[in-house]
């Protein structure tokens, strides 16, 4: 199974954006998500811990993320969730990351004025 | 449990706005979502069947999706699932109704200039 | 897009199976999610509203839901989200559709004795 | 937004299964989740990445797990992600996690035996 995916949260890095040789429009940024969760002590809603994923976005989308939106921005993301495994010599890590199928700025933190782009073939 | 679900469509009317006589903003409109699906026969990609929703949005959400969304507009909405049966007179129906929590145009189909708005406590 | 989905709930009929004349096999049944919600005026979590849902399994799943399953189980289902209009003479009529991916007995409510079987080709 | 997950995939590991000093029950273990994806060349579906997780059970529900269920076996988990950083010295990680709300073996690939068992208070 493709595990998807749907994160609402914060642009916390400027939108990286690059075309490749063959010409594929990549966008990518770190995302931020703190849930809230309800503290039986306080008897009130807290924030509770935070997620953090790298969002990379294709094509016609890579391109309109990279013409929309900046650091500091709101989002809701739907994708599939990718953990990636690497090695850099000594060093192991491990790559949690969404490859976006659809990413809007979020209008529960603000407005947005928006324009329908002409899609190329996908 | 309660059902999240993501849908990412198209805004087939336009928007319904509304506010109580407690001052409660609400707005809403029909969301349609045609999944795409590989088609054995002819070995491609076709249109496959279409969900019809209705989206509800409240407070600060409903004030920003009426100031930013128009019928024909793609959005993705994430939300929660209900399903609600109704009785009128002898008509029994069934409504499904996404009651969204994060809602944004969608960058896979346009630009978006997007502005944050102070929230109010929610 | 596809609307992906899972639900926790409760197998509300027996196991309805089937074998087509082309011998596909069906199973499909009823199931009922109450969600949980916490209550401001009390102070705690009570039942919230349920969702229903017709949930329909094909093949090998369809095989193993109707050897494995009963009324009353408690069940999580993955699958998509069908939305299906329907008109027989004066009546319409909405049925909201879960085609299972992955479905289980829920070891949030009981405990399963679980045998792997030979999977024919899909 | 705390980001709800699903995952299909294979149990790789046996379950680990502690009761802390204060009678807390945990369970966890390791989930391999393989997506399948269309390969245009060879016009046929194939095995995609994996994705890799530490699935971590409370209560009753790891209580079930730890009778239930054992290494090779194939399940289905609705629950919370949490991506987390630690640091060992020098050493930096990343731990991906989800804490599963309901868990079940996959019927799409077994068969099972169930019965239901008295739920202490949650």
């Amino acid at each position: 199974m493709s595990e998807n995916i749907t994160v609402a949260g914060l642009v916390a890095t400027p939108i990286k954006h690059t075309v490749t040789a063959e010409g594929l429009e990549i966008s990518s940024f770190r995302l931020a998500s703190t849930s809230r969760r309800y503290d039986a002590a306080s008897k009130a809603w807290v924030d509770g811990e935070t997620n953090w994923f790298t969002v990379t976005a294709f094509r016609h989308l890579a391109a309109n993320v990279h013409a929309s939106l900046d650091k500091g921005h709101r989002v809701v993301v739907a994708g599939r969730l990718r953990v990636r495994e690497w090695r850099n010599g000594e060093q192991l890590g491990r790559d949690v990351e969404v490859v976006a199928d659809a990413l809007g700025p979020d209008l529960a933190w603000g407005r947005a004025q928006y324009t329908r782009t002409p899609r190329r073939i996908a």
